[in-house]
């Protein structure tokens, strides 16, 4: 049995594919012409001998890909709020993608997210995850491997969707108990 | 010079303070009658011969305080919304004061809150926070001592207050551009 | 059936132990008498009518447990370390036992230790865990609750026995890369 | 005044360097033939008419840098470790370069540290720190902007040069004191 982790998003359908394969050399040869039809030069290849393990780099590979965003995302929420509020996002994601340590195809997409609008104000700050973080986020528990910034960026977008947090309003609750601190009061 | 740091919020008004001093011993040593007269038996000291010292533990006992209630109110969080959704939060809070190892006054301050109203309907997912809790994670960063779950609680309630993310609507904004995710879009 | 976590350390068996119920009113009816034999008062009860519950909140209490000290922990090494080097921690300990927001069982254990050899000589930077803490972190994950400075406490021990990182030597590695940053060359 | 904030790297001196300016435009247009001279195409602008602001987006982009290469070291860290250890890192390395959504300059560093040596057998576990991305952490802090995987990325590097951490051993001795559990000890 041969597994095939894909990556490359929409614009892989034009670009190419990646892809991870796991499983017997012999079948993966057999795939070859496969490959070299879908994918991009190099963007193939077998990972381990062992079925599964393609999918379980995929699976690595979205971990990783949340931490990035994750890591992308906070700058340019200080850009965009810090000592320089109103610099040019447009013009720092474009410079960040030509010769920059950062440059990245998932700086590419802030680039043309910004293009089309720098104030991002059809969107809602609430993020969906698919389930490849979190059993990324399990399996490094499992093997006691630290995973800390990659399971934050899974677990940031759980707050992101948490409109009404308990927590937070724990949080407020004590403060009122034992300073006296005053709360925001909901209307409810 | 004499500083000395105060805490206890507003039950130490019945209850005595307990305060960390700073400086000269012979200061202190001057200034005994007022702790006696103020403080509870044993809460009080001097913690250093620098004056400053005080005030610094006080800013480092902050920060815990911090952490610790971070560390409480995301457990509560997940009784309350975890496989056994609805257990009796009061009963469990009133339990962990007696004999287990999580008793505590901030645990004594969640149990008078629940008892009061355990859906804590009135409050908002709103969190403050003073300045000292700030200021220990600047020192730790100056310092390179890892401050993590104390920061992180500061950060966390920074996320409480901060309603319209430009962080989380990048995010969205980044998986609607590689991988044509849908999107929750804002009404705006 | 009726289940029940238990808590309270080995002083538990002297002062009394916390017991959290799970399960039929009736059965835990039945057994008050072993709970006011076993436990403090007030320490004892059902938190829920589902078997189960009681050990679910026992978990969730161990996740709480693992957070407040890492926070307690993270606290005192700044104190150790800070700008007031050498400050007393004995003296901070039993100040923040009596009267402090944190005063909580967990800094008596801390008191008692630094008792005993305020710089801990004796022991190496490594710290065990056992399942609960890993538990309640998946629990988290799975119900997209968050659970970020329980889940990070979690993951401190896992770094804490990591000695020879290859995360870290990775990081290295890719400074040295693009910057050509000197870095630390391992004997091997 | 201008400022200028470069990017880039060694390869930077034959590929060109990326520069962010920040300051007055004439000036900035008055410099225009230098940017052209040492620039990639694209890779320079002027992201505010602020001086300072050229620096002010070079810290943001290190810490990103720091945010990435954290998200990527955990990666692999859990590739090396997992459930499929052993697997090929350098094929992995290569197929996330070509078509993944984690593409990047810093994956490229990436492939090539591990195609010298897979298991960076030459390298110890320490992570330095230059200044940037500090700055940025306290810039998130002082203007209360979420900042948690850029800043852990910055205390993980803390951690990997803390080869005898108090907080670790007080955690130890905790454990020891409220559970009897056994503890690694020193021979000190």
């Amino acid at each position: 049995m041969l597994d095939v982790g894909v990556s490359g998003g929409i614009v892989a359908a034009d670009a190419g594919y990646a892809m991870m394969a796991g499983g017997d050399r012999s079948a993966f040869d057999h795939c070859r012409p496969l490959f070299e039809a879908m994918c991009q030069e190099n963007g193939w290849g077998l990972v381990d001998e062992r079925s599964g393990a393609g999918h379980f780099t995929k699976m690595v590979h979205n971990a990783i890909e949340y931490g990035m965003m994750q890591a992308i995302a906070e700058g340019f929420d200080l850009l965009e709020r810090g000592s320089y509020e109103g610099l040019d996002l447009r013009e720092t994601a474009r410079i960040w993608n030509h010769g920059c340590i950062i440059s990245s195809f998932l700086m590419q997409m802030v680039q043309s997210a910004l293009d089309r609008d720098a104030k991002l104000s059809d969107l809602k700050p609430h993020v969906a995850d698919s389930g490849e973080g979190r059993w990324a986020a399990f399996e490094a528990m499992e093997r006691a491997v630290p995973f800390v910034a990659n399971t934050y960026a899974l677990q940031a977008r759980h707050i992101s969707r948490d409109d009404d947090s308990f927590a937070f309003r724990l949080l407020a609750a004590m403060r009122r108990e034992f300073g006296g601190h005053t709360v925001k009061e909901s209307p409810r």
